[in-house]
């Protein structure tokens, strides 16, 4: 063992920190962070994690537990590598360094633009540091705050039903239901997982939908996502989303990296777009959709009323192009799971004929 | 065993009968059939097959081998209901007859309106006469020829590749290649498998297709479908579908029953529309597509060119509902292979809303 990787005790307790995490709150625009603190012989003597924003970060959660100079030259291992950033609290490198901390274990480095750097900070003090400890499992654990704080925007779903023709409804706008049952209550449970759900106005005023996450009964469910609404004509007053448990959040949609922006900042990690057509394709022809739901059924519609509108492409070229990432079957339906293929993306600096 | 069920001899026989049909031509007006003359106490007498349109029979074939009076009382076991009908050759049924044959055993029914009627012929002429002996198998080896003598038209296959949001090119019209290799070579083969294969003149005015069938290497297939233009535009001399190896066929596409019906009378048996857009979605909106082939490539285009054009569908009742029989990941693309669905089908005279 040297002083750059970790030793099977620190390898368990980021373990344990790891469980310590978990018992944080999931949502919200904080991380959920655990940690550990080791005397020098390798003995627990305290535990912390972050409860969410606004209150102790774990680090100062754990090292609250101890008495004065109990941590001097003590190890801290901790999910998250320590900030370096006076936000509501006081950045967690310095805490650690103000205990006397003489080494730190964490697993996955911290993307945040102010937050990060407290690695450097430590290390320039003299403290031994390594990070990358479990690195996969918590990058795997922190998965959506890691994506919104890299991104600094939510991961999007943009979701569409539409039939084999790629229509979203008749001709005379009529559309339930293109899908079926199975494919339905597939949304649903979807939709539920995301921190919130986007409508256009045009489907506010069309549709009036609840947005609201429900059981195959029809109950609410315990955790509902936030309703977002896009587009600048008023909602109206007795409109169902107004009604929904969660304070509807409405945003003009002039733009959307900025409005993704500000939702990231409310602890919005993910959002659903659930259509209309034109916002959907908003979001697609942004190069804003990290993820394609597309339902299809085994229908033909022809007709105007198309599920994607356009979306500025002039030549083949320059297709959106992404990668199949599941097709199921669901019921009679088929839904379709697709990500942007990185390799294929067309440059936006580039000429037409220079695209893949 | 009762005269109504066939032995174990002839359930032999039959077996034997299928393979002797084998030998005749795949393609063509007329079907392959098989037959063995048993003498009463089992033994095979003559065997015979038919060798395509204008050669005999395969009961006359059968028969041609024997002495005048040596099938008096004997039993013909024949793949399909011996005919009744005076075409290029004279009746089976009378020719049975003639030979004094005393039992007739049949796999499955002529389904031909001028045809039909030999069972019965035979019957109240005094013949034991059991049909449906190996009927399955006989169905099954006669699938394509029972469809286009059944329904008087070809089995139609329609072929589309599109975008995921249902477009067949770019706005500016280019879609080479809108799907990836193994795509289109699953395209030449199943092509390679249709008597025929149609384009309208506007792929031929716009793409100048070769429509032959080749092998990876681009070589000429032994079996050529035969080259079908729909539209009323003349097809340009030098057209490189009129250096097809088979005689292209020009029809106007005003009737599109018509013209299949004649299709069907020329011996083809299936046909595979190709395109364009225009084209298959007259054959689509006329409910004349037994298959669908969807060639769904990863990508999004937006913009006009619809894969599938306006079908006259007014409202989602009317939708044209289909099953989803197969779906295939062909490399990067997604083969969907769908079927109409007879109890989702709109009662073309039902009003709208009693529609399904
Ligand atoms: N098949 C499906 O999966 C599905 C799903 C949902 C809805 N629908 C159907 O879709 C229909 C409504 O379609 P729609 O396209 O009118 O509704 P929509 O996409 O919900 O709303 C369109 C409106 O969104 C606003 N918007 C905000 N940001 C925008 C941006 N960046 N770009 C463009 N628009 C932006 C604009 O409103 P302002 O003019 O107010 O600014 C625009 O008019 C309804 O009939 C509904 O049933 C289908
Ligand atoms: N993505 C694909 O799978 C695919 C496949 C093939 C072609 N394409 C593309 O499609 C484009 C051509 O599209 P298109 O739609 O113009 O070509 P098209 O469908 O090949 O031809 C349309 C023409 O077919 C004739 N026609 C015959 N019977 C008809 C009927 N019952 N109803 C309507 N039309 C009938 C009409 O010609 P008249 O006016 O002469 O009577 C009509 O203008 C080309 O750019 C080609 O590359 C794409």
């Amino acid at each position: 063992m040297t002083a750059h990787e970790a030793t099977a005790i620190e390898i368990a307790a980021m373990r344990r920190a790891l469980e310590l995490a978990e018992r944080g709150p999931a949502a919200g625009v904080n991380p959920r962070v655990g940690c550990v603190i080791l005397s020098p012989a390798g003995d627990v003597l305290a535990e912390g994690w972050h409860r969410g924003a606004g209150t102790a970060h774990a680090e100062v959660d754990a090292l609250s537990h101890l008495r004065s100079g109990q941590a001097r030259g003590a190890t801290a291992v901790v999910t998250l590598e320590p900030c370096n950033h006076t936000g509501r609290t006081g950045p967690c490198a310095v805490a650690l360094l103000d205990a006397g901390i003489g080494r730190v274990v964490y697993a996955v480095g911290d993307p945040g633009d102010h937050s990060a750097g407290g690695a450097e900070h430590l290390r320039d003090a003299g403290v031994e540091v390594v990070g990358g400890v479990l690195g996969a499992e918590a990058e795997a654990f922190l998965d959506d705050w890691l994506f919104a704080a890299r991104h600094r925007r939510p991961h999007v779903t943009v979701k569409w039903a539409s039939s084999l023709d790629g229509r979203a409804a008749a001709a005379d706008g009529s559309s339930q239901w293109i899908t079926g049952e199975v494919a339905r209550a597939d949304v649903h449970r979807r939709r539920a997982l995301a921190d919130a759900i986007a409508v256009g106005t045009g489907t506010v005023l069309a549709d009036d939908p609840a947005l609201t996450a429900r059981d195959a009964a029809g109950r609410l469910l315990d955790a509902q996502p936030v309703p977002v609404v896009f587009g600048t004509r008023p909602v109206p007053a007795d409109a169902a989303v107004l009604r929904h448990p969660r304070d509807a959040v409405l945003l003009s949609g002039h733009d959307l990296v900025a409005d993704l922006h500000l939702l990231a900042e409310r602890g919005i990690r993910s959002l659903f777009v659930e259509g209309g057509p034109t916002l959907a394709s908003a979001f697609l022809a942004a190069g804003l959709a990290d993820e394609l739901l597309v339902y299809l059924a085994p229908a033909l519609l022809g007709g105007p009323r198309l599920a994607v509108a356009d979306l500025g492409i002039a030549t083949i070229a320059d297709a959106r192009r992404y990668d199949f990432t599941d097709v199921t079957r669901l019921g009679d339906d088929l839904l379709v799971v697709a990500r942007p293929n990185p390799s294929r993306a067309p440059r936006p600096s580039a000429s037409p004929t220079e695209g893949t």
